[in-house]
């Protein structure tokens, strides 16, 4: 590990047969924690690799916020690799702000799981066990000694089952619950007990065809024996609003609703009035359409509605850098680099 | 199982071999839930069983709640043995109301450890997330989105670890924490990293001479490298106001305390004033010394103090009945009992 983590200078003696040493990577970081990251990966002590403050020429690795980096694009020609440090990186995904340059992107993955589950089980567990219905009591004075639910038993169901929603179903096995799982096609986890796709409902015609009405029948059939819908959705054209009036009407009247993927899945005119209308019990939304939201949007004092401001799963940068080294040590090998995203899917 | 479980009259062929199949014997229920318990076990068909609904002669099976059997032992002459559907048996623990006599006591084990758990880890979770701050910030339309705590490498400190300590044990290690525990002497839990013990300072002195003082070095350890504190005591003479002034003081400043266990156990000034200086970072509580609190208690107004009322594990009736039906058929065979309660350990 020394070895490998020790640039050129303490090893002269290794120069002749490592020329590839020769070739400095330059790396920019676009962060708004820039000289925390920078101090980390500092104390790394990476082979040949400088770590560039501006925006000189010759810089081919850029780490940092996706929004940050999208608006340098432009100025960094010698490019080769951007590492996000969110799992999101819409602001990437634009044609027009790749200006047709090639470059491979990876996001951070792989952290966020145990941080989002965290997230859902103290949402789901706050609603269980009434914490709020008891602080209440507490404070007038009444000793309100109501049965408490529980998860054991109950059943979630994942909107989206990647490497975040993973982690989520192996934790609510570890609960004892029931999970399922809705996705295009793909069956990865081991622990999701059932998984839900579009349901092509006229076999002569193929899901291209008619990729909303199959969509709606799977997701109601998904939807209909749920006690938590999850939403960990990104944000895609095809993710666009798949939490409507369809899928709200079809929970049954004691769900919760919590999204921790993007605030573009939910059609928020249907799920305000399903609130209103007490179609869900309640709501737990830590993204939204447009953050931060505006101060006259309506979910602010929606009943049964908790808001969490984008907080569920913070990117610790002790993390993220670990990712960045990791990957950093691919590249620099010319090894295939982990979480690479596809810029056509989106993720 | 169709066999076992159905009573001599459906099965007259047997009668000649099984002659102990003629002892009969007699169930009293004595539950808030009585008509349900009635109507499980009945559902199972146990063989020899006859439920009774008053105080007839002859009831050997004492089933229910230990406080309204406590004022019914006098008039149970044949008693030999209570399933109690509580996991605390304080008010059959008496001298006095034993009256001398002899029989097996269980408790209810086992059901609870899931339960207490999620109770636990709901708190832990509301505490790290902010989810009280949230909730005002959004009710002052304040996009809140300062960085989120994690469980994730934190210690918590168990004081007691039987069934329901090792399983909250168990949770924590699944949780990417530290778990540390303090019991007397066992080390029984594989989901415990390091275990404390009172401490013996002068080994010239038996722990017995010295057992306040040894208890107390050995806490200190305990709590000075813990972010949570979760007690699981029963309540018994050894652990009698356990969390006291010594215990609170040891305790790092951003420490939280949960109690799940006994009211008895906590010095309740002690812990006012631990509140009410910020020693720790606060309480959550479900037990109380006097049940219901009084209206009067300090504890209803205490800064950083949360109460639940003795909710934090409910007797499920369907669990419970699963027990007693196999604690009968380990009786009826003449086998052991599972979770018998030791009179003179309390537990």
């Amino acid at each position: 590990m020394s070895g490998l983590d020790t640039d050129w200078e303490e090893h002269p003696v290794l120069l002749d047969h490592r020329v590839y040493y020769f070739i400095m990577h330059k790396l920019l970081i676009l962060s708004k924690h820039e000289s925390l990251y920078r101090s980390l990966i500092e104390k790394a002590r990476l082979p040949d690799l400088t770590i560039e403050s501006t925006l000189t020429p010759g810089i081919d690795i850029v780490f940092g916020e996706p929004d940050r980096i999208a608006g340098a694009l432009a100025s960094l020609p010698a490019l080769s690799w951007v590492q996000a440090n969110w799992a999101g990186v819409e602001p990437l995904l634009d044609p027009a702000t790749r200006s047709g340059r090639e470059y491979i992107l990876t996001n951070a993955r792989g952290v966020f799981g145990g941080l989002m589950s965290e997230y859902v089980f103290g949402y789901l567990l706050a609603h269980e066990r009434k914490i709020f219905q008891r602080a209440q009591a507490q404070q007038s004075k009444k000793w309100d000694n109501s049965l408490t639910g529980t998860l054991r038993g109950k059943t979630i169901g994942l909107l989206g089952v990647g490497s975040i929603g993973s982690e989520i179903a192996r934790t609510a096995k570890f609960l004892n619950m029931n999970v399922w799982g809705y996705t295009r096609e793909s069956e990865t986890s081991k622990h999701v007990d059932k998984y839900y796709h579009p349901l092509d409902s006229d076999s002569l015609l193929s899901a291209q065809q008619h990729p909303q009405g199959t969509r709606a029948a799977g997701l109601q059939n998904f939807a209909s024996g749920l006690d938590y819908l999850v939403s960990i959705l990104p944000n895609t054209k095809d993710t666009r609003k798949i939490v409507d009036s369809n899928l709200l009407n079809a929970l049954p009247s004691y769900a919760l609703f919590i999204n921790v993927g993007r605030g573009s899945v939910v059609d928020e005119s249907a799920l305000l009035e399903a609130l209103y209308q007490n179609k869900i019990a309640g709501a737990v939304l830590d993204v939204f359409e447009q953050e931060p939201l505006p101060k006259d949007h309506p979910f602010w004092t929606t009943p049964n509605l908790l808001m969490t401001f984008h907080t569920s799963a913070p990117s610790f940068p002790e993390d993220i850098t670990k990712l960045f080294i990791e990957n950093y040590k691919l590249f620099i090998e010319g090894k295939p680099l982990k979480y690479q995203v596809d810029f056509e899917r989106g993720y």
